[in-house]
């Protein structure tokens, strides 16, 4: 709350606009992980209902994203926010349009739920699961860097997702073998790939959305920037 | 020019930053469009060169994006800009941001266009760069649009993306086919569908330009809803 210099505002209904606001991306965020958990849960149990339920919130997502960005342009327009409040209002539009995705993502993950796999191939669903698992806990983790906008750990899931590209292209070599073994396996794998795929872009997308936070907090665009100088800004002073 | 009401502002200073900032985005948008056009080429003519410049090319799109973004927050910190004016920074920004990830994904395509491939599979790639071409199309026909802000063009950019899906549909089903009848091909096979998934993602993107736009012009947020109703949107009145 200090950090975000809530305080400082000589109009009450600016702080409580920008607060509810934020509170609806925590909201948004919030089902966005509620949607990946399902959807990964959903494979682990070939559990076909929990994949529609799936489907069929997503465009609560879609909604939300619609609403919050409106809202957004609303307090720019109405309240001409300057320096780290225009920051926060950035963060949020940029942050809600890489949640929407995720929760595009967790839609395609869903799907493959509601196929059936053979005994054997049930062992190759267990290595997707375990990515999921991984990027479910990046998404925690950066909802929460978000809502605390804290520059320390927003750095540490940037760095995760160095990882987690890892833990993917051993996945893929897994998954690629095992067509290569059983061509008849291909179309079902090739959906695990697809899965395997839109997990690894959701944590792009968890890293795009720490890069948010440090641009809110520092100030410093730091996309596309080597990781040593993420690290250099993140350790340097706040930006006023 | 006149759709754009640029004659309405009483500073001209900030007639002139709206110009330039709209006249980055367009070269940004030339950057990438020949970023496309050249990864095609590499593909067809097996050439590693050009591929190899696409690759290095990839920095000066990312440094345009974080230019312009910063352009865009300067100007609504320093201009406070509302109604239309507001609408279209907002637009930029999220245009620019598919810009980037379009240029990403022509870097994805170079790389393919990196490796040899055999007579036979000669023919799997003359399918992707069909597809390739149409999205080319797409991109050049909704950078046209957002030039001119006009709302028919980007109307008819939406629509083409159904297109370019069924076309992407089609290959898979192709490359598929191929990887089952020789399961050595897998690994290089695979190259291709990333690619022709890059190809069909960019269409996506293409697609959400177009949405950028209508909302520009109509103050309307098109996205998350249905063909019919976007098409009511643009052949209904303007924004103020």
């Amino acid at each position: 709350m200090d950090k975000l210099n809530m305080g400082k505002h000589i109009s009450n209904k600016f702080n409580e606009e920008l607060e509810a606001v934020r509170n609806r991306v925590l909201s948004m965020g919030g089902l966005v992980e509620q949607q990946l958990s399902d959807a990964i849960t959903a494979i682990q149990t070939a559990d076909v209902e929990l994949a529609e339920k799936v489907l069929s919130n997503d465009h609560k997502v879609n909604k939300l994203e619609v609403q919050i960005d409106e809202e957004c342009v609303h307090i720019i327009a109405k309240r001409q926010p300057a320096a780290s409040d225009l920051r926060l209002v950035i963060a949020i539009i940029k942050t809600i349009a890489d949640l929407e995705r995720i929760g595009d993502e967790a839609e395609r993950i869903a799907k493959v739920a509601k196929e059936s796999f053979s005994n054997d191939q049930q062992q190759l669903l267990v290595s997707l699961e375990n990515l999921g698992h991984q990027i479910l806990t990046m998404l925690r983790k950066v909802l929460d860097a978000f809502a605390r906008m804290d520059l320390d750990a927003a750095y540490e899931v940037h760095r995760q997702d160095e990882q987690a590209d890892r833990q993917y292209e051993a996945l893929t070599r897994q998954l690629m073998t095992y067509m290569m073994e059983d061509s008849r396996s291909i179309p079902k794998i090739m959906n695990v790939l697809w899965s395997a795929r839109s997990l690894e872009r959701m944590g792009d997308r968890c890293q795009n959305i720490a890069e948010y936070i440090i641009f809110f907090v520092k100030g410093k665009d730091v996309r596309h920037v080597s990781p040593e100088s993420i690290e250099r800004t993140v350790k340097g002073d706040r930006a006023p």
